[in-house]
């Protein structure tokens, strides 16, 4: 049905009009252990917002809510319009299984951005090229969306065992990383990738445990100039955590452009358990 | 009206039930530049989340996004469940002036917390004690807000000129601080206590220039024991950015208990101008 260079990214986020919002379907390619993979949750409510303004604005922030498992199949999603000001406009989306059940809602800042005074506080870190860091082999991990990803760890690649290490490891990884096949990034797979950060659980503890993204905010420092600019080459990402108490645990996260820049910052709250 | 016992804080935030949601007014001892102080804003929202879950469930994330200014007067607050999970709860609230125009919105997760695994990355700052620091002299300034919280800055106090320095000053900041008069701990508070950090704009430039919070974003790393174990004493708060760009800039905080535990970290967004 569709042409062979379509993306699987962009089939995934899709969004066909309907009379009442968009519909979109679960992609495969991005199933996760309980639903698809969140990042292109996210990337979905962001095209719904950005279809919905329709105008020159750009993201600046988005918080999306993963409210309920996701099963395979069409999903509906709806935007409208909260506020909109002169420069700046407030979006709320909502995806809905086909029992109405809401699987996951956001909230989207849209603005109108000028040049202006700039700044940028931290140095992106000192880091070999990508193409001297060698890809994670996902082909053992059974999780489809791992596929879709080209990860080059430089510091803490994933390490599991059967059982918790005595000591917690260090929450922090630096690695490069980029859509697989390769694709020109946007403001959607930036929100994405935002979230192909695995979670810092599994890292610290060294064990799989069940555990799941609640809410994750991005904060988008580029415009999509700079995107454009990026193009398919791996963007930097670093992830660290703070807190891991009573079943939650926060985890930060950087995208870098690879001359730099840094592009997006992502916070996000996660369950687990044990 | 109230007894003289009534701190300004629940004064500002209170919600008085009406047929359709709750109506609470702007309060002078919380006014900002245009309208009141966001952090009174987002425990407002916080406490009608709070409200129509009714439940034993605790805030985890909260998104509360500033959609337009607020005029002095009446506000209605509305909240809706978005979707109730076996542990999690989803809300959505939204903010209205008297002419229907959306001012605020937000979204909370709550959630019944238990005991689990535990731990904690970074540690507390070595700093000098409350009692040691001297609280900021804010009789000159004009807005009623600051006269509502006591801030005792060790690093990064705000150093206002008439012209922008020539070099970006450091954006970090550490202090201890509490709201004024002191007042015991809650989530609101700690909400409202995770906006209290002036923006990063006016301390690396070194002048005032149009700016507000756009979207801000708190994870909440505490239990209600935890809250009432800190009481009245002053937290240490830490702010810092990383991004000043095309009207921009982010802004990440941590909030930490005076015996070491972090208990919220929160991010923002913040517009600028020049």
């Amino acid at each position: 049905m569709h042409a062979d260079t379509t993306h699987p990214f962009d089939e995934a986020t899709r969004l066909t009009p309907g009379a009442d919002g968009w519909t979109c379907h679960t992609h495969d390619a991005y199933a996760n252990m309980h639903g698809p993979f969140g990042g292109v949750t996210a990337a979905t409510m962001l095209g719904a917002a950005l279809e919905r303004a329709g105008a020159v604005a750009q993201p600046v922030a988005m918080t999306a809510n993963f409210c309920a498992p996701i099963r395979p199949g069409a999903l509906l999603v709806r935007a409208r319009e909260v506020r909109a000001g002169k420069s700046v406009q407030h979006l709320a989306v909502e995806m809905h299984q086909d029992d109405g059940t809401v699987v996951a809602s956001a909230s989207v800042v849209l603005a109108a951005r000028s040049e202006s005074w700039a700044h940028q506080v931290p140095r992106m870190p000192d880091v070999p090229c990508a193409s001297e860091v060698a890809p994670l082999d996902t082909r053992g991990y059974r999780l489809a969306w791992l596929q879709r990803f080209e990860f080059r760890f430089i510091e803490g690649a994933p390490e599991l065992g059967r059982t918790p290490r005595r000591e917690p490891a260090s929450a922090a990884s630096t690695l490069w990383i980029r859509d697989a096949p390769a694709r020109a990034l946007d403001f959607k797979s930036l929100a994405s990738l935002c979230d192909t950060f695995f979670l810092r659980i599994f890292q610290v503890r060294g064990v799989l445990v069940p555990a799941g993204t609640v809410s994750v905010t991005m904060h988008f420092h580029a415009g999509a100039d700079d995107l454009a600019r990026q193009g398919e080459r791996p963007l930097l990402g670093r992830a660290w955590a703070s807190v891991f108490r009573r079943n939650f645990s926060d985890q930060a996260a950087q995208l870098w452009s690879d001359d730099g820049k840094l592009l997006a910052t992502s916070t996000q709250i996660a369950w687990f358990k044990q």
